[in-house]
């Protein structure tokens, strides 16, 4: 049975029934003034939970609290802050992440072990507990406040990356709902800082877990900003039952919809960035030597500089493409920039180069490659590189 | 018995005894006006050979002819170029190396198989090869043509690096000198660019294939600049005999010595860079987990682009070790910047913020980590990421 996917306006990670949130502005960071740094979510109903945790091996005490109390498969509440990743803070990290979850299950009235706890900003610097303490009292949830959650994670984004889908199969009907915060230390092998997915389909956890592994796979994992991961990545998937049970395909279709949406947000607002570069490599030997290679091509500070700067500096790619690692016969290589052939079978093709540098002038620009030596096919988001990323990472902490 | 090693005074690559040099501008990218950008080396005796070459898949075509020839394990002298690196040209990119080469022996008065090619500069651009015929003809060897051919091979370099050393051992005294380009497209695991070195000391040609390997491993393939690694890639060292024969292990030190000194000079100057950063690791499981986290940790974007700044944000280093992949207990490291202790046994310790700040300010930064697990212990070199590095990577063809 086909299943229809369609966009909820303004769609949010509140948009699924049963789900609560709200945030407030604590202080975290004194650089962050005009936005909530403290978020809540909350489903009135008990949620079965997969989730996905930063393989980076120094863990943020937030990360270490959630994956434990994740065992249970189940949970109620997230707690997230902006503008510190309580990470490299040692003992006192931890006892403060727990500190979190404690002050939010009193205010909710739940069970502290059935609340999980998310951070970002900088790391090696302890959360103001009291600041947060006097905050958490001020949250208000509500059925409406996705959007000021989405807010209340963002770093040196500059946007919110929202989003909300309707699912229709048969006669059920579901949502899934997601929020991200992107921008920087982003790099395929769980990509994202921070992603909270919300669904009123009733799911059980294995089928849950597995299915968020899929579409993390085709979606975050195949997203780089700058090469660096941080200790704080985690994806959060919640299911509450609310809209009864869902065919199976269907959901993973739609929780697709909604990470690469997602996904493709997260690279389109690098830190920085002014242009969404999206990398497709075809013809590999084999998927994973086509994931290596379009992670490696879109990874590449080289290319990144040079979209930038609408360079039809085309070389690069391909010495991205051969350090990658992958099986490469040059002379069987065909490279296009956005659809237009640049080289054919390992030899440069004459191009209009103004055509060229009108197309990397875009907000959207497509590279693909056709290796010609297999079946293997996948694609990869990033951003440019520019003057304005090394700008921001320079003047971070000071 | 210790050897003596002494830096020669403006020593090049034409110090040792019967090498000589010569360069000329043929005006191969007209963007580099003020430069020569064809050099030749010659040694008037014939010379053993060792050389490595990029690990890039996509190999560009006078690294392809030049692997070929030094099978024989000699070699006469080196044509070079920059401003084009002949590489993703075809067929006909192979037949202009091989011309090259040609143009070089008929002017020197050699057999063209004893004549190698190294090109650097744009990708996917053919040789100009009538400009560069008629400017064959131009080139004076000369004993003192040596600091011309390092000229000669600047790209975005703003300094030609080069170096050459006298070493006494008992009654034996010779010396090694070398030239390197540098500046973009610099990884661990490919060498460098280009780098060339001579002596006139009288080496087997299996000891000196494993003496560079020895010497490249601690020195080329421990500086990034950039993570991207160029399909031109070769280092090449040239052995003609002159001063008779070397102690096999004062041969060692003398040239990894030059080969850290080239190796310093490239990170120095990495394109755009102000600052020098040397990260060393010590305590870690075993000695390839060392290069390894010394190597991801002096190629994070994001550590760069703090320490161009001079912004304490020391959370970035244990995020990069984090992601590299080695044995890593959060609770036994030590991190010190400068020597000052900034996280003692994972967690972080009060410092002075104004004093490391003072410290990131200057022209070399010292970046040191002890993972207190094992005897492990590696260097790594590399540079701030500045916005020039942006800059002048965004406009390198247009």
């Amino acid at each position: 049975m086909e299943a229809e996917i369609e966009f909820i306006p303004e769609g949010t990670i509140t948009s699924p029934e049963g789900f609560f949130a709200g945030a407030t502005y604590a202080g975290i960071n004194k650089k962050a003034r005009n936005k909530p740094d403290l978020g809540v979510l909350f489903s009135e109903a008990p949620c079965v939970a997969a989730a996905l945790f930063t393989t980076n091996r120094i863990k943020a005490a937030p990360v270490v609290l959630s994956q434990r109390r994740l065992e249970q498969g189940r949970a109620l509440a997230v707690v997230v802050n902006s503008g510190c990743a309580n990470a490299c803070t040692g003992g006192r990290g931890i006892k403060a992440a727990a500190r979190m979850a404690e002050l939010t299950a009193e205010g909710i009235g739940v069970s502290p072990e059935d609340v999980l706890v998310a951070s970002t900003g900088v790391i090696g610097v302890p959360l103001p507990m009291k600041r947060i303490a006097s905050a958490i009292e001020q949250v208000v949830l509500s059925r409406d406040g996705g959007h000021e959650l989405a807010r209340a994670m963002m770093t040196t984004d500059t946007f919110a990356k929202e989003i909300a889908v309707k699912v229709r199969v048969g006669s059920s009907e579901f949502s899934i709902g997601g929020v991200a915060k992107g921008s920087g230390m982003i790099h395929p092998d769980l990509a994202t800082l921070l992603c909270f997915l919300t669904t009123d389909a009733a799911v059980e956890k294995d089928f849950l877990q597995e299915a968020l592994k899929k579409a993390v796979d085709i979606s975050f994992n195949m997203v780089s900003i700058d090469g660096d991961t941080s200790p704080n990545d985690m994806v959060l998937l919640l299911a509450n039952g609310r809209a009864g049970g869902s065919a199976p395909s269907a959901f993973e279709q739609g929780l697709e919809r909604v990470c690469i949406y997602l996904a493709r947000c997260i690279a389109a607002d690098g830190e920085g960035a002014n242009r969404l570069i999206e990398v497709t490599v075809s013809g590999a030997h084999n998927l994973a030597e086509a994931r290596l290679a379009a992670r490696t091509i879109v990874s590449s500070s080289l290319v990144k500089a040079a979209v930038h700067g609408a360079d039809p500096n085309w070389g690069r790619i391909m010495a991205a493409l051969g350090r990658s690692g992958v099986e490469v016969v040059e002379s069987k290589t065909d490279l296009y920039i956005g659809g237009i052939p640049v080289m054919k079978a390992g030899a440069p093709l004459p191009f209009n180069k103004r055509g060229i540098i009108k197309l990397l002038e875009g907000k959207e620009i497509s590279i693909s490659l056709n290796l010609n030596l297999g079946s293997g096919s996948a694609t990869a988001w990033g951003c440019d590189l520019s003057e304005e990323y090394v700008t921001i990472n320079s003047r971070y902490m000071t």
